[in-house]
């Protein structure tokens, strides 16, 4: 019988040869396997269970005989008993090898696991975050060899963990004595392991532990706030939720909540208060509905535009409404959760922000490029992530631009006469029959057309309350496709239209969507008003996305991506009638989702990612829009639907659009100013 | 005329040849120099004010010319102005050397001066402490190549100081923006870097800050607070405090305090809020009386027994109380002064706490260890730090042994009948005539005798309030040599002693050492109590150091240091008479003052100085007491004054001790109880 044999692992592939008797976990770590273990060899977690391969493996040359592993052992045995071992399945730290074998790590006993992403076009997220269980067992102490309980605990997680450079706090301290006591020196310790290496004690538990942890990815809006609570040991989302930023009654875009800081003594305080507030309450909300406890939320991972960093983080963000526009800090942040107020989850919870690209282009845009990865596109492509602020990136392998225009919050229904979020009963997609005039919707909830006789049943719960985003632009865009808009954006009169769903409002006219008043419902229009907002905001949109593309030279793109809370939901078509985007055909058009929060997400769930992204916003390179005389040539000239000079070749592929003009219908106006926000 | 020139720096000796035209303070730094600079050469701090010598220097083999460094510039012309420079100074930024040249850098100039203590016994300590001022030149932003402020200025001190992995804390960045544009992006910083590399910062200042800053070097004893308020800059003591440790009322000794926190719930948070609570007191007061504002305390300090060591981090002492006395910690801890409730101070100081050596072997004694360096001894020396506990070291360059003995407070004037702590109007020196039995003594605050005529009048304003702890020793001491007092402790009657200062009480006798009370003022007496209480401290002390003795296989020791908040008070004589220490020559027994006090003055100035300690507490071997028999053998046998067959050949060159016994006239007394605390 020989001494050693060949240990082959699937499916990484890894051999290796090894003393007969080494037991299959030591043979994993020797060859950097990556197969789990909480406890460390002792058959206590159960993580590291193997599935051993027998016969004949000719892919790999060796023939696996009956006894390539030890047998059973009482360890198995026991575990089997009580927990149910799967069949064929061994415990990695009990058996032993004894002869050439094929192990298979299955997929529950990788670290490192891949999370599998629905959408087939996004990226998957390997395992990898920052916080870990690890189960030591500590020497007990020895008044002849004098050491403290923490040096011996240290000294335990070094010697079977490798895991160095534990610093000891007071207030840990408090608890190790009691807990290693209370354990029999046997303790589970939940570390934070950053991606610059700093190890820190989150918590311990007496014995071995086998709880979870959690994670929160945060999306924080100007608008709205998303946050997704996390499964660490497995990357599932267990709950997603959105509340309000009840920054909102200081301001509703990044402007106006600046102003209310330079002219408030003591405005960024109340709104930094507000928002964290908000947190709070959303950790608990979002630990309810997925009925775990709040207090088993070890971190949070932020992404947000950089008015929202500084006000989260407490800075005043007044440098942020002026030239030239400095962060207080670019760098992505680690810190602890109390330090932002952050009470509700973990007392020992740590944050991590995404670096800041420039002053106007946020943690957000970071974490779109993270989950996008523009840097590692063959196509030029053109991301752009829809917010209050649009953050949009343009590039290849080669280079990649970034920069953020302010579209307002129109596209998100806000500044709309009867625009609301996306929530059951808002109207959010839209078709204008071209000849009737008539129109047909569908509403959040409800997957029956408006026109069907189910409808009225169908939305007896929700109602009918408003117009989401997605289904602002589908019915400005209709407008226009039906002859009910010029190109410059005028809604017709009933006589310039022929129906009688444009009514005059004032000096202008508005265009009826839906009257639900005989039900007691509202009134739901497409006003003149609401018609400018939108050309601002995608005139905005369109503007920055060309102002990128000068800097590179290019007149097309390869694809676009289309992201942002709503994204998910822009129909491409409609897009292109207004001219939000540039020329692109269809089918290079994509929808990303929520792109900065699967950006967090990512970097929630991976440590690695963390250091990637950070050295990536370090080669992205910012183009200033409040500055550049060409942005506001772009703003002016997109401003119709779509420019008469159109560069949009492709949509003649898509849609004729009438050439109807009620200019001189028109009258006074308002709403042409510029906002930044 | 040559290219280059060659420089000498004195004292240091070094020398170097430089280009013409170099900066005298360039030299300095290229060769390792020790000469200061906050401005970083901007010739705005003027610490750099060096001498240049003219004239032939044999010694170094150069003559220098006139000429030899470049003219007074305008820059060392407006300083001159404006603050007066020195005969015969330059500023080392701004003089260039244009030829062979010798150039003095006065202390005033150096960085890591040394400061001489008084006493010339003890080492100097050189300065190098944590907390250092930075003067910065920011860039300013640019949003064409945007990055946030906090990343410029932490560049700036890269390239300007060579200071990296600052962290950025929100509170922090919240200030830094404003302060950056008020100082128009010129800042000073205050960083503390400790003895691991890692670097803090602690407050910014705009544009270029002179403001002093001060550490708190505190020994935190059982029954007193000791706290020295010092300098950074040039470590000088400004102020000395003391207060009663608030915890007295917990329990007078250590172990008292444990039992209190194991009796009642919460117990050792009340102590730990009491201390620190103290502390913030203490430290309010002696920046009162040193005139400077509390808030430029950046560090402070501690060392302090485990059992202290652990209420003052808020962790639960019960450990310390029972075999095996496992510390929670035995390193030595860095952390924010919040994280200790000490407000009083600078928000962002920071605490350092020594190293403790054992359950029973505190930060104290490693202070001890520090500051009078046992492990660099080539004569075998024994140090006794004498407080309510007695932290005891014995050894040399080889090898260092520590042990902790159960004095009780009786040496700080303690459970003493008439004792106090060392204040004025408590006797601190006695005399007793062997003749008449008559006694003569001095109280604190006064240098004359009481038998002086002007004695009255000179202590009118103290009084005579009681006996402090130098002062029971001698007293004690006195009575033995004067035969009021038997080998075996007992105090004769007056027909014994042939006195009517000894007087019956209960079944025992007191001597009357001071009658006040026809002037109102105390009957101060020494009582057969007192001196059981003295016996059973000073047989365990005395115990304590010869089981370190017998670990070492020594019957003498060369040389004994006494130390202790009244080390520096007990009389060598009075403690050989006593039988506290074991047999020495007078001459090589000396005192070093509060050297655990010392040693935290000395890790407060010098962070190479922790990182020594904090190698060397690792190396000493720790003796336990409370286990060994010996310990008790020792004890029991070291009762009497001195011991009946005492090892003390050398106290007949002293003293002859008077036959006495007084035996047959003792009676039922209490107090043979061993006490650990």
């Amino acid at each position: 019988m020989a001494d050693d044999a060949l240990v082959i692992f699937t499916p990484s592939g890894k051999r290796g040869r090894f003393a007969i008797g080494t037991p299959v976990l030591t043979a994993a770590r020797q060859l950097g396997v990556d197969l789990d273990s909480v406890c460390g060899g002792r058959g206590i977690c159960s993580k590291c269970q193997v599935s051993p391969g027998y016969g004949e493996f000719s892919k790999h040359g060796v023939t696996v005989t009956e006894g390539a592993l030890s047998e059973w052992n009482e360890v198995e045995a026991r575990y089997d008993r009580i927990r149910g071992l799967k069949e064929g399945r061994r415990l990695g730290c009990q058996a032993k090898v004894m002869g050439d074998v094929v192990i298979d790590v299955p997929p529950e006993s990788q670290v490192h696991r891949q999370v599998i992403r629905k959408s087939a076009t996004a990226r998957e997220i390997i395992m990898d975050p920052a916080a870990h269980a690890y189960y030591v067992e500590v020497a007990e102490p020895d008044m002849h060899e004098p050491s403290g309980d923490f040096q011996r605990f240290a000294l335990a997680l070094k010697e079977q963990w490798q895991i160095e450079g534990l610093e000891a706090e007071p207030a840990l301290l408090r608890r190790l004595q009691p807990i290693l006591r209370k354990g029999d020196w046997k303790v589970t310790v939940i570390l934070h392991k950053d991606h610059h290496g700093r190890v820190r004690i989150l918590d311990l538990h007496p014995g071995f532990w086998e709880g979870r942890l959690y994670g929160l990815a945060i999306d924080l809006g100007s608008t709205t706030i998303a946050a997704h609570l996390c499964d660490l040991r497995n990357g599932n989302v267990l709950a997603s939720s959105g509340v309000m930023n009840p920054q909102i009654r200081f301001g509703e875009d990044l402007m106006s909540r600046v102003s209310y800081a330079m002219m408030n003594p003591g405005g960024d305080r109340e709104m930094t208060g507000a928002v964290r507030s908000a947190l709070n309450d959303l950790a608990l909300t979002i630990a309810g509905e997925a009925g775990i406890d709040p207090l088993q939320i070890v971190e949070t991972v932020f992404v947000c535009n950089p008015v929202m960093h500084h006000l989260l983080l407490g800075i005043d963000p007044v440098e942020l409404g002026q030239a030239p526009f400095a962060l207080a800090t670019s760098e992505s942040l680690s810190l602890p959760a109390r330090d932002l107020d952050l009470l509700a989850i973990h007392e020992n919870a740590r944050v991590y922000v995404l670096p800041c690209i420039a002053g106007h282009v946020g943690a957000d845009c970071a974490a779109v490029a993270l989950s996008e990865e523009p840097n590692k596109s063959d196509d030029m492509v053109l991301i752009v992530d829809v917010g209050t602020n649009a953050e949009i990136l343009l590039g290849n392998r080669d280079r990649v631009l970034a920069c953020s225009s302010p579209t307002g919050p129109a596209f998100e229904g806000a500044q709309i006469s009867s625009g609301q979020r996306a929530a059951p009963g808002a109207i959010e997609r839209v078709e204008i029959d071209p000849v009737t005039k008539e129109p047909r919707f569908r509403v959040i909830g409800c997957d029956i057309w408006s026109d069907s006789p189910d409808f009225a049943a169908a939305t007896a719960q929700t109602g009918i309350t408003g117009i989401c985003g997605s289904g602002i632009i589908e019915v400005v865009a209709e407008m226009r496709m039906a002859g009910l808009l010029d190109a410059s954006g005028l809604i017709g009169s009933a006589q310039q239209t022929g129906t009688a769903r444009s009514i005059p409002q004032g000096r202008t006219h508005a265009y009826v969507l839906h009257d639900g008043t005989a039900e007691g419902g509202p009134l739901i229009t497409v006003t003149q008003g609401d018609i400018r907002a939108i050309q601002l905001a995608k005139s905005a949109l369109y503007a920055g996305a060309r102002l990128l593309m000068d800097e590179l030279g290019i007149e097309t793109v390869d694809r676009i991506v289309l992201a942002g809370a709503f994204g998910a939901h822009i129909s491409s078509k409609h897009a292109e009638v207004l001219g939000m985007i540039p020329d692109c055909p269809l089918d290079r058009i994509s929808s990303a989702g929520n792109a900065a929060g699967t950006g967090a997400r990512i970097a929630l769930c991976n440590i690695a990612a963390r250091a990637a992204i950070e050295e990536e916003v370090t080669r992205i390179h910012k183009v200033e829009t409040a500055i550049e005389p060409r942005f506001q040539e772009h703003f002016v000239a997109a401003n119709a639907i779509p420019h008469a000079t159109a560069p949009f070749p492709e949509l003649a592929r898509i849609v004729t659009l009438p050439d109807v003009s009620f200019n001189t219908a028109g009258g006074g106006e308002a709403g042409r100013r510029r906002r930044r926000g």
